[in-house]
């Protein structure tokens, strides 16, 4: 467990989420005006979801909590080996929410900035996401933090 | 070991690729105007990169080769499973060459179709890829296979 200073009133500690954090992390996601028509109501396929995360060494899913033990905020890792740019691992970011009523904060700069310190503890050199073209004000977040949108996002549903 | 049928004179073989195919995986990632300046000679780099792919279990870096045995393609998959989306399990396709002289004669569209039916064969719901903002052809390709730029795709070295 780590421990994540901001601007806002307290500490934040970041975790490695367990099965009882499911339905915080569900909630999270849900907080959000893109995710909110998204997710659904059953926790059952979530729990059977986060089974398959646990188990996977190259998963890393995280919950915020606030000093109180509120869930403030979640985002998941994957990292990638891979032959390309000379062999390069890549840390993926999926799934990035802060409670909305946590957002400016200085929040979501610090647990990207967690996210990245645990990329490049496990030899990663390039850290990745994709942002829904709608989320105009996460681009400027990412923007802040250094983030190019040097890539076009393509998705298809199977 | 699966065979792709296309316009092109004879078929193709499309198989998980061993350490022996590392050479010609280097090769088509450097027969690229991008990759070409971020490649590197060394094999070592890439060697090391194969063996952590090749323990992965959520990884799986195949090699196309023609019917003399030629490379012809290589793309690398990654299974990721998540919960966001209702818990959905992603495809992640990266690394995607197809060799130059074989462009057009719907290789490409007949590999992104067997990655596909690897995604769905393993629960995957949804498939997704970045790719470079510069490369104005590849985009047309994956919007002609259905696949929307809906996301913005960044990058930040660590």
């Amino acid at each position: 467990m780590d421990t994540i200073t901001t601007d806002a009133d307290g500490d934040f500690t970041v975790a490695r989420a367990t099965r009882e954090d499911v339905p915080d992390i569900v909630d999270l996601l849900r907080d959000d005006e893109i995710g909110a028509g998204r997710e659904g109501v059953d926790l059952a396929p979530y729990l059977a979801a986060f089974d398959e995360v646990d188990v996977d060494p190259q998963q890393l899913l995280a919950i915020v909590r606030g000093e109180g033990g509120a869930a403030a905020g979640t985002l998941q890792l994957t990292f990638v080996p891979g032959l390309s740019r000379g062999g390069a691992k890549r840390l993926i970011v999926e799934g990035v929410r802060v409670q909305s009523s946590t957002r400016g904060s200085g929040l979501g700069a610090a647990l990207m900035e967690w996210a990245q310190e645990q990329g490049r503890s496990r030899g990663a050199t390039l850290v990745q996401l994709t942002s829904d073209k709608r989320r105009a004000d996460a681009h400027r977040f990412y923007e802040r933090l250094g983030y190019v949108a040097t890539h076009e996002g393509f998705k298809l549903d199977l």
